[in-house]
């Protein structure tokens, strides 16, 4: 019998990790906050991951803990570990995920490019960089933010009014001229070994990943090289464990900076369920399971990948199969069991072949069928 | 929310049926005998597929009704369809699965190529049918068979005497001169729609499949037609739902002939896990739902299975995975959480890639670490 995986979290990271977990016959045990979130196959404990208790139990049951999302605080991640628990990735690299000033911070230390930054924590401060940055800013509460929120972008100092007053420090960056976003997702185990898919293109709408082309086109080459060299210097110098996803701006001048850092797997990678040799879910198993990582290598030329947000609002999910897989026989649906809102991931589509333009006409045409 | 499937039996069929719900968001629940079966995270329900008030409770808490297996009694079939509950397939479908004198007369009146055989009730009939046939055939119980069991070579009469004590008529088939074996599986809808993978070779070691290699070599062309007209004769003519596997003996003067019928995912589809654009356990879920079925093309130009069988004697499955992982980083593992056991199959590997030598190298490589 293998180790047994634990994850924190019920959400539809914990989800894509079952089938990867079946298949290698691997245990996966679920910690969730309530029954029906997409997990739920694997969930074996309720509980909040804010609950030291909680957390504590569901880790007795498992042989290594391992998370859906970032949120665990560090007074229960090193409670864990304190306790003897096999954490991965642990709290020294998860606090740089979790928060965006520490992060900026650490990352200038290791020279890597980032977008100019500063720490601010009154109107005055956000006042000078504005000044300093023809007059426009992006400001980003350090801890809590995701898929756009936590993040908005200012002109005057007082916008930030209302997000000092919650007395936490606020990270400003320079509004970055870019020609398009990338992502370079990595894969660590602790013991070392690395293994990294092509660098893709993000494509965001709203400050939510809508698009992944891998990989990104015209990225052979430097672009790659150097987004590989990027995350692969995060990851060894963070000591991440398991998925890595470190997301970038080309500029318009051709840098490659640093935007965010995610340690798990990544909206970004879910192009490689379908379409590479290991998919990052399970590399993330392998990884934090510190098994031997398996190949990164693209099963087609192009993968695309697009995100159904929000889903039908005059039907259900499943009412849109028939028609559907009618009409795309050859895209892969994905489905979290969750319920459409406006804006909420609800499912992915991945689409494959030897022509981008094709691919991506594919994918989009299998996923407009979950439109409102 | 989709329908729900409900799977009869919690082998390693139904495990891999798992993955393929969870990605497609189809909730899926399965009936097994005891706790601990391959397929035990989906199981809902405990209880024989022998004893009807159990069958009968699984059935109602889901909308369709599959099997891991074609071992549940026709009374039980018919009794669930008499109550309303949607069985696919359908019983007039499962009984040619179930009794090979049934298969070999249905397929003969369909004028299906089928090796010379009988249906005898007493030695005299056995004596009769070796005389004809140079001495030698197979001798196969009508029911309750699989992988090598139930079948046996005779070269005297007397040797029918203890399965003849039965009191079930036998069924005796020439033993044919074969090249090799080859499998043609396809899906179908209830609503008639037909979707086939390549034919393939199919490797025997001791009546266990050992080995499969996707497509067969050499079968472009005449073979492929032949094979397809067969099985889309079979699935259409016996009403069959999900999927159909049909083994085929290749002749030695290049026939292909019938050697027997499976009405659920086969050993010899494991390949299209990782092989074809749509798996054999995807496309049973859209066929028994009666969703339109995925694309079957093939994802490399050669795909190979090698079945773990037994495993290690030494040391469990997963103590291996290291030494495995690391030296076939590109091959797919699949275990079944199955305790080894001599001649067991506990899991399958598979690979791909462009040429098929070195496909099969890996594949085997990869095996062979779990071997003894």
């Amino acid at each position: 019998m293998s180790q047994i995986v634990g994850v924190i979290g019920g959400g539809q990271l914990a989800r894509m990790m079952i089938p990867a977990a079946v298949n290698l016959g691997i245990p996966i045990r679920v910690l969730a906050e309530k029954p029906g979130e997409p997990a739920a196959l694997a969930v074996t404990a309720y509980g909040s991951h804010l609950d030291l208790e909680a957390v504590l139990a569901f880790a007795a049951t498992v042989d290594v803990v391992t998370f859906d999302h970032e949120h665990v605080p560090q007074a229960i991640l090193r409670e864990l570990v304190a306790r003897g628990v096999n954490v991965q990735p642990g709290p020294d690299a998860l606090r740089f995920a979790q928060n965006k000033l520490e992060m900026r911070q650490r990352l200038a230390d290791l020279g890597i490019p980032v977008p100019d930054w500063a720490r601010i924590e009154n109107v005055a401060q956000l006042a000078d960089f504005l000044a300093d940055h023809g007059g426009k800013a992006v400001l980003k509460t350090a801890t809590g933010g995701y898929d756009g929120k936590g993040v908005r972008i200012v002109r005057d100092a007082d916008e930030a009014a209302d997000w000092l007053e919650a007395g936490e420090p606020l990270l400003v960056e320079e509004l970055v001229e870019f020609r398009r976003e990338l992502a370079q997702l990595v894969a660590r185990r602790p013991g070392g070994e690395l293994a990294l898919w092509p660098v893709v293109e993000s494509v965001q709408r709203d400050g939510v990943c809508a698009e992944v082309i891998a990989p990104a086109p015209g990225s052979a080459g430097r672009v790659a090289d150097v987004a590989a060299d990027i995350a692969t210097t995060v990851a060894e110098a963070l000591g991440v464990t398991g998925v890595l996803a470190v997301e970038l701006f080309e500029t318009t001048d051709d840098r490659l900076l640093v935007n965010e850092l995610a340690m798990r797997p990544h909206n970004t990678g879910h192009w490689s369920l379908d379409g590479s040799t290991t998919s990052q879910f399970e590399q993330h198993l392998r990884a934090v399971l510190d098994l031997p990582l398996g190949a990164t290598g693209c099963r087609d030329e192009w993968s695309v990948m697009v995100n159904v947000l929000g889903g039908p609002t005059t039907a259900t999910i499943a009412d849109r199969y028939p028609a559907a897989f009618a009409d795309q026989s050859t895209v892969k649906f994905h489905f979290y069991d969750k319920t459409p809102r406006p804006g909420r991931k609800v499912g992915h589509v991945n689409a494959g072949g030897d022509d981008l333009d094709d691919v991506v006409y594919r994918a989009r045409a299998a996923a407009a069928f979950f439109d409102a």
